[in-house]
């Protein structure tokens, strides 16, 4: 697993602003926006703006950072789908799961009997855009 | 998803040390253990002290603690298994996934071409007794 980061991925270009995300929270450590191919409706990933390639490169300090960022987004998730529980993925090299080499975390709200889709299929766009602004409007300032 | 907390959990009863566990690694923060329904070779939990349900309720400075032990026995567990890759799983609530009501990280080494176990299956204590000395024996020393 001891392979460099690579800022060539998709990640590393929504960070640099080369293509767009539907962001839902953005801060010096992290940004969080919405996964174009959700397995859930309101599905997020959170990442770091430290170039990372998992859990076990990333620095200790943004680590640490990072998580209260994703419990932040997941609050907000939890208050704008009224959502019954959370699943959260991490997923390290192609053995663990990981598609895109820029640490993330997933968050995936869940419903009582409600399967998570399987992985591949697109969103569209504005509907995308709609659960953004839906968990923009639900988030609390962040304290820290 | 607003549960309080509640002791009376198999994590909690560890914790108290009113029922064993295989433990890797042990601090003022977290313990983390085998589960002992491995749903692959090395499957381990790591928990906080403190008493929280999930991801939504937990401190966030207990979080921050909390997910660099996650980071630091990931990397133990890859050195002791040597394995291609992670995959991190923590589940909030039924819907989300959660059996054991005490907030716990899944650290689950992958290999390519292994898919992990269907979950249920009771692993030997020996076994897991033999994989817990392998995890302390690759573990560095914690540098917070």
């Amino acid at each position: 697993m001891a392979v460099a980061y690579d800022p060539n991925n998709i990640f590393g270009k929504i960070l640099r602003g080369e293509i767009p995300a539907h962001k839902v929270y953005e801060d010096d450590v992290s940004l969080a926006f919405m996964d174009i191919m959700p397995r859930a409706e309101g599905h997020v990933l959170v990442i770091p703006k430290e170039g990372a390639r998992g859990l076990l490169d990333v620095s200790p300090e943004t680590l640490g950072q990072l998580i209260k960022r994703v419990q932040h987004v997941a609050k907000a998730i939890e208050k704008a789908f009224a959502s019954d529980g959370l699943t959260l993925h991490q997923f390290n090299e192609s053995a663990g799961g990981q598609v895109i080499y820029h640490l993330h975390f997933h968050l995936l709200p869940r419903w009582e009997g409600v399967a998570l889709r399987p992985p591949g299929t697109m969103a569209e766009d504005a509907k995308l855009a709609e659960q953004a602004e839906k968990i923009r409007a639900a988030m609390a300032p962040f304290e820290g």
